[in-house]
């Protein structure tokens, strides 16, 4: 791929969306040419992207003609829908949707983790699941010391994670209720704000939601080691953008706790933020706008010599969706 | 203890001590007189209690001289410095506090799991800690069928549990971010609104703080089994007033799914909350003034054959403290 990309961003009026196009400036991505892409009904809306206005356009059939790399980010059906004409087009795509992430010819990626999966690419790359991107990029490097054995994880999950306007929700539902008020919930199923409540993706058989279930399956798929036993508690909270995770970690022998701080403060795209004096780890309020995980409150576990505890919090925005895309756009440019 | 009882509240004034005064009328509690203590700066506040009006006193070393109970919730040290002077009165101290909790001489009860334990008292019943009874409520009658192995538990913890002055914190500061503010955080050590942090209380050489080693250590006396291995995870999130908690429970060998929901539909104390159809389970909004502890989300560990994971919220103030200790008074009076 050339050093002069034409980039498309599909779904450009979203969270994830509008955070794309501040990487792409912030990060000095080689961009040949940016092209907005939305539904028609955004259409004509502007966009001011460094010196220049950009509108945004109505997808369409030629929209990926002259375009090398599509960031999708409007949603599952979306990317469905337009997947093949970009392939076709010659362009790749790389999907921030749940749609192909499980698809064995779709590499599943985590640049800090599997880089070199970008290039088994048949079109499409997928860009996994937030909550499974935060815990993976934290974890996976103990990993590479001593494989992991299982995982059982509880998040606390913001409500960027529903789109910018269940972010809203929640700004105007606590405002409504410190009023005296009693709003009813629009975006999300149930009112968020000074509450909580488990992930309200669609439910399996096996008592477990989609998101649960993404955090089981992708993060084999991106570890690449299907022995890897995960069960995860998925719940939603009045926290505006940074998603934080409870992550229990059994491995088949004690990891000495110095060894994990080591690894974890070495880490590539992760932060230690541990300040035992005061009591200060990490928090969604010092992971917004942030690219690294932070990570904290390593401890043993007291209940099984095998297993050590930690904590983390990530942006859901960045790390969790548009950074990573944006990595796996600059994986491609940079090793070609 | 007769049928007329002679009960003081000792920090009246509190969170916990207003729900102690609604519970005792609430539950018809055979109060022959009710004595409402405070620190000499709350003295001469009046309470309303049914059709008369009561007047905070301020506590001094006579208190105590013709009461039968003492409900104490004004902090540990508090407890600890009256509660030689209770017992030599002739009265029993139902202490909130943790100052006595793990003392080999003072049971600490929670009514349906160990009742019998009130009678071993001399002088002092302690009640557990808020998140120790709600998760003891909803587990041990799973632990009567099959002893329970291990608990790995992650806590979403109110404001309340840091007091009414931490609850009031969370709406001002709610109120102040959302005009755009950045406001100083006074009770909590860090900002609670849209945010959430790891339990605050004071951190143990293991890496453990005090809040998760009450779990620990509580649930072992209160079950009566120190073979039970626990390890817990405690956040502070921006709910104002129910805890919630994300529960995996290990057994020796698979606890059939159906017979547990079965178990927990039955069990005293517990509420069964699960419609799958809707995706609704245990909310802290849901759980606010119940007494019951809210149950839901019951499924088999996709990790683990032998464990099972349990989602609960509960009222922190009322079955988390303030309920329990009536309960225990309750036994107090009927049991003799």
């Amino acid at each position: 791929m050339s050093n002069q990309v034409r980039v498309a961003i599909l779904g450009a009026t979203g969270a994830v969306g509008t955070e794309l196009i501040n990487l792409l400036i912030e990060r000095k991505f080689p961009l040949k040419d940016l092209k907005l892409l939305a539904s028609p009904r955004s259409a004509g809306k502007k966009v001011t992207f460094q010196d220049q206005t950009l509108e945004i356009e109505a997808v369409d059939d030629n929209s990926f003609d002259d375009v090398d790399i599509v960031l999708a980010s409007a949603g599952g059906s979306t990317s469905k829908q337009w997947a093949e004409k970009i392939v076709a087009a010659g362009a790749v795509m790389i999907d921030n949707s749940s749609a192909f992430r499980m698809n064995p010819d779709v590499p599943l990626v985590v640049p800090e983790i599997n880089p070199n999966d970008v290039h088994n690419h048949k079109g499409i790359i997928a860009n996994p699941n937030c909550t499974t991107i935060l815990m993976g990029v934290a974890i996976y490097p103990l990993h590479q010391i001593q494989p992991i054995k299982r995982v059982v994880v509880s998040t606390y999950q913001s409500a960027s994670g529903a789109g910018a306007r269940a972010m809203e929700e929640v700004k105007t539902q606590s405002e409504a209720i410190l009023k005296g008020e009693n709003p009813q919930p629009e975006i999300l199923p149930y009112p968020l704000a000074f509450n909580l409540f488990p992930h309200n993706s669609p439910l399996m058989d096996n008592g477990y939601c989609e998101e649960e279930m993404k955090m089981v399956n992708e993060t084999r798929k991106i570890f690449g080691d299907d022995d890897i036993r995960i069960t995860a508690t998925c719940v939603r909270v009045p926290v505006l953008r940074a998603h934080s995770e409870a992550v229990n970690i059994e491995f088949a022998q004690p990891f000495p706790l110095n060894k994990a701080r080591d690894i974890i403060a070495q880490a590539p795209g992760v932060k230690l933020v541990e300040d035992w004096q005061n009591n200060y780890f990490p928090m969604p309020m010092d992971a917004t706008g942030k690219d690294e995980v932070l990570v904290g409150r390593i401890r043993q576990d007291l209940s099984n010599p095998n297993s050590i505890e930690l904590w983390l919090c990530g942006d859901q925005i960045r790390k969790g969706a548009a950074l990573n895309a944006v990595q796996i756009a600059e994986l491609l440019v940079h090793d070609n």
